[in-house]
């Protein structure tokens, strides 16, 4: 598109109240605007990066066997979770009531799931069911300052799965975690898969962890640097088995947690009498498991990881760029138009900077923008036999001539 | 996809406390499960068809002249709505108040959407502005009991324009006028531009309003049918300026509305202080509208217009169906596993009843289940020389040859 038709403009200032990487270079360049303390709007370049990230993870959810995508409420009934018997608790916690009290917004879903779950199933024989959606999540937080990596409104996936065995339910897991990594892996993240505490739910959980310096968690790598532990179930930082682990001197990091998958076990299905027949035409309650993944979290995440504040840049991994090609026109008789038409036509997603400013502006907006491939068009790339080309992740340029670029990018 | 791997199962009961017919056939069909009272999950074939409606809107939306789509939170600032002046309203009538009323669920976004566009706007050069998302909305509904119709939360379309003059705002409302026309009927409905009341905003509005039994509202027709007012602002139903535009007899309708567009003029700009340089260097004001159109009461409406409670019967229309075509199977030796491989090869959305079961039990799952074109395999339509396809909208039946069918559908 025409940079001169985007809505929002870049800014030179940090929003009010923020110190995080993430709220900073997107806040500056556009991406979002905060509407109050965590809770964010998704401008139409921050929505572009939204929606690819969620489309990454319908793709890998529903290339999953049994999952299939829904869409649940975020109000939810008071008599649901006093069923599972977690309004008390989770009033006292994270929970947004309304309605005087009969309602809530919901930080988290097993419960209107189980509900839905149970009254269409009833054999042994649909078994494994796997539901997913992609919903706005409410969460009471008292500090809510890191940009999305803590809001009290995010977006979340979130999968819930049951089974009739802990075998079958055991199979699933593995094979979503292994969706789970390929899913980061697409958004340019490198993330851990790392034991930590069950919370409320079971033992233990695994987590899904990015080192970043803002991270909240800290957590001690493997030898192999591959996996890791939450510090919270490190009862000795000391012992001979974590040095072992990690294969001589402990070694730790901060990291950002963007995921997690639980065993549930019966936590819920048996309260909430989620059962099927059996073929003995015996009554069993369901093995459960749920598997998040913030979606805003891990946008404000690959910030925190490609970009740089002093420098006012950022780089976007390529298939979660807004666009996947800058276009820059630094000519006077304005020879970036062709080109732009061009790119358009041969299907490339390209935001043409075809406005009045100064070389410099548009080059401290396009750091800030972040778009993986920049083609600038400039008398002195002319000279040279066409645009120069910029891979900015590795900084590696070329000379590219005009009539040529549709096939390079 | 197989039926046998829906999620959701057909029910012979109507839902508790629902009477509407939207309500009824989507629960039994297992598109809706009712979580509370005016607050709906929606199973995997439920939000395909929103999804679908949503796509629709999509294009349509993004195929008018500077309009780019936006994501805003559900969570609202109490200080913006002081701002617009709207806060002490919006409490007593249908808003939800969270936080210790320091927040509330948006009931709809001027405030939030105005405040992110006086962020970023600041001279006459960037405009018009037009910025739409579709986003879940909430509202106190004491009287919740129309399934999609009336919902407590709900998903809905909704686009903000902003204009430096009433001509050029003028111009883009006669455009978003067509869209909303070209969306209904691409969703199979009939919707008639209504001069209705203007509500808070103005004196009058534009809504969309579709004739069915359930709705809410009565309007007077056109005396050609292709436009209706509102009875809400009809002062004297016995007029002779009346009995003209009806063509004699006065003739009047119940009906849903379906959308509604409102000339806002400065009524947010100024208080919110909403403005732009103008070439002159003063200051002005900017033009509003807003347009609305409800993604699931859409949904709904379409069940309304298409469904038939009695019969336990819906046909969908083609372009929002949940499956293109609804293979049935009767054959003793599965003859239809290759024709739902080859129709599944050629790209047709196909849901293949696969089941056990008998075939009245098959027949009365697909009338629920309302997918628009239905190919029959048995006994009687092999002798015929193939399969039964039947479009269900008009109800014409013809026998395909097994081999041919991809060409057919």
């Amino acid at each position: 598109m025409l940079q001169s038709h985007l809505f929002s403009q870049t800014r030179r200032e940090a929003p009010a109240g923020e110190t995080s990487k993430n709220a900073i270079l997107l806040y500056r360049a556009g991406f979002i605007h905060k509407t109050m303390a965590g809770v964010m709007s998704y401008t139409p370049l921050g929505l572009k990066v939204l929606q690819k990230i969620s489309g990454i993870v319908r793709q890998e959810m529903n290339a999953l066997p049994h999952v299939q995508e829904v869409l649940l409420p975020a109000l939810h009934p008071r008599e649901l979770w006093e069923e599972s018997g977690r309004w008390a608790e989770a009033i006292g916690d994270v929970m947004y009531t309304v309605a005087e009290e009969t309602a809530a917004l919901g930080p988290t879903h097993e419960e209107v799931m189980t509900d839905l779950v149970r009254a269409h199933l009833h054999s042994y024989k649909q078994l494994p069911v796997a539901l997913y959606q992609i919903q706005t999540k409410f969460r009471k937080e008292l500090r809510a300052k890191s940009g999305l990596l803590r809001g009290r409104e995010f977006l979340m996936k979130d999968l819930y799965s049951f089974h009739l065995s802990e075998e079958d339910f055991d199979n699933f897991y593995g094979q979503v975690s292994d969706a789970y990594l390929r899913i980061y892996n697409r958004c340019g993240l490198d993330a851990l898969l790392t034991k930590a505490s069950g919370g409320m739910f079971a033992k233990f959980s695994d987590e899904f962890q990015v080192i970043a310096e803002a991270g909240e968690d800290t957590i001690y790598l493997r030898a192999d640097g591959r996996e890791a532990r939450n510090q919270e179930i490190v009862e000795d930082a000391s012992s001979a088995e974590l040095g072992e682990y990690c294969g001589g001197e402990v070694k730790t990091a901060s990291a950002i947690e963007v995921g997690n998958i639980f065993r549930l076990g019966k936590k819920f299905s048996e309260p909430m009498h989620a059962v099927v027949q059996t073929e003995d035409g015996g009554e069993q309650a369901l093995w459960m498991g749920c598997y998040g993944i913030g979606i805003s979290r891990v946008m404000g995440t690959v910030v925190e990881v490609y970009g740089d504040v002093e420098k006012g840049a950022m780089v976007w991994p390529k298939e979660i760029a807004p666009f996947a090609v800058h276009l820059i026109d630094l000519t006077q008789d304005k020879q970036g138009v062709a080109v732009y038409e061009a790119l358009k036509a041969s299907g490339v997603e390209v935001l043409f900077d075809d406005r009045e400013a100064s070389t410099g502006a548009k080059m401290a907006d396009a750091d800030l923008l972040g778009i993986p491939t920049r083609i600038i068009i400039g008398k002195r790339s002319l000279e040279q036999g066409g645009a120069e080309v910029i891979d900015r992740s590795t900084g590696e340029s070329k000379i590219v001539a005009l009539t040529d670029l549709t096939k390079t990018v």
